[in-house]
């Protein structure tokens, strides 16, 4: 047997609880997701903060990867003890290695199921562009954003995220799990078809680029003074254009949309997000050809 | 001026952020909201778990308003320490006294807007039919739950429960405030009309009776074993019938309905009350006839 392994982490936010259901019925039943033969590794990211049902017990685990933030002897965090945890165990230099991390999340904003690739790794675009030719899923790049750092799937050779929605925080829902499970077996699927050199890559790999994010706006006192224009409501992967709604007051006055037409707005009113305050982020619609180098970069990591 | 208040009540759960959120607006523009000439004082039940974004800190505040609690001296929990405040201020015989309490609430479930009354007392079925006849609301009525006590409005003469909803925890959401809005200027022309003697009352008050609660199947570990059904998720006031599919395993076996033909489920699947074992609670549909009785207990409460 190689040593190549498959991480799943579910519940790295302690109140998305539909994908560490998933994972412990599977762990009970192995029949309930085909892993196509992989050895993969199942892990709860937060299970202090699920055992509490919230998000986070001190901070986002999702952004306490940062190697600063690693490496700083002060950081009392649970958090960060835990991602120090999670490396030294399931790191690709851990005692229970792994070269390729799936991190599986759910949101309150309309995101269907979607992956999210943070910068441009080749080994990360790869197998985004194979399971997107397999499952369709759009695909979000995250990138250029000093004020999000940190993210989980940074701190292995290979990682995508999943971001399934909408759902309650806390809320099992069926819809979402199967959802779940669907985009693992997709994830599988095109790893084992990289293992066995029988990987169909398509020719494009359409990413929605991070342009940066929009905040509600907010009184002096940061207390928020609109609500999101319903017209936006579930609208992710919707194009705007100049002028449209985006924000109404209570009093009926409106914000328009004043950036760029064509803009694509994702993870729309997410409710852990306005803490971060973030309304929604933008992204721009791009079609990059795939190259070699992707797919020699995650061959050379499935072996 | 005469000495009646109608007291408001938003936030007595933290998470639930859209009624606190309008009355925040509305102190700040009276013409946010038609109060129809009424004394209304609002206030924010659980500002701690505001502040924290939870539900509550020790306890469920909505819960902590039983007798025995309240009087217990060595209870130390902030939300009963919070419960003998609000009392204490805005009670029947508080320093700033209401007689009338309306308390604010959104779920996950999908309820739609609407009403829950705590017992039978006859203001509050008066009331809950004069809002009912204005706003076509269905009413909830919770009564002989051993295990559910302790209700805020049961510590006023007279009080309802609004419950809107589907909409996550924490999540502001422009159609939930907008029906939070509509409720309240309903409840408050009611009012009004019973002050100034124009009251409209109907022949009937529907109300869906409380019958019990259902759980999840769970495993010897207390481990939910099977979701909701997906013809369950959203279909709060939909009778259902023997045999209907109530939840389902990954695996794709089922668990039927084993109660009364007719049966009407409410709440369900609501985040919150997973951890109080209750996956729904099942109703029965009833038809009362007014009563001379509860119109006079609620006139005599409105001077």
């Amino acid at each position: 047997m190689s040593g190549f392994q498959v991480l799943v982490v579910a519940g790295t936010h302690g109140n998305e609880v539909n994908a560490p259901w998933l994972l412990d019925q599977w762990q009970q039943n192995s029949h309930l997701i085909n892993a196509n033969g992989l050895n993969v590794c199942c892990v709860e990211g937060n299970p202090a903060a699920l055992q509490a049902g919230t998000r986070y017990l001190d901070r986002d685990l999702n952004r306490s990867f940062s190697a600063e933030l690693l490496k700083a002897p002060k950081e009392k965090a649970y958090e960060i003890a835990r991602a120090r945890e999670l490396l030294a165990v399931y790191g690709p230099d851990g005692s229970n290695p792994s070269q390729i991390v799936i991190d599986l999340h759910s949101t309150t904003a309309g995101m269907g199921t979607s992956l999210v690739v943070y910068g441009r790794r080749p080994p990360d675009l790869a197998f985004a562009a194979l399971v997107q030719a397999r499952l369709g899923l759009p695909v979000y790049l995250h990138e250029g954003d000093s004020s999000q750092q940190g993210f989980l799937v940074e701190s292995w050779p290979c990682g995508l995220v999943v971001e399934i929605g909408p759902v309650a925080q806390s809320l099992l829902h069926w819809k979402i799990i199967e959802q779940t499970r669907l985009v693992l077996e997709g994830c599988f699927d095109a790893i084992s078809k990289v293992k066995s050199g029988l990987a169909n890559y398509p020719k494009h790999l359409v990413v929605h680029r991070h342009l940066g994010s929009i905040d509600f706006p907010r009184n002096e006192n940061g207390t928020i003074e609109f609500c999101l224009h319903p017209y936006r409501q579930g609208a992710d992967w919707e194009p705007i254009q100049k002028g449209d709604y985006m924000f109404i007051g209570l009093d009926g006055s409106l914000i328009k949309f004043d950036g760029d037409d064509g803009s694509i707005p994702l993870f729309i009113n997410e409710a852990a997000y306005a803490e971060k305050e973030i309304a929604m982020s933008l992204t721009k619609r791009e079609v990059w050809l795939l190259s070699d180098h992707w797919e020699n970069a995650l061959s050379k990591l499935i072996v």
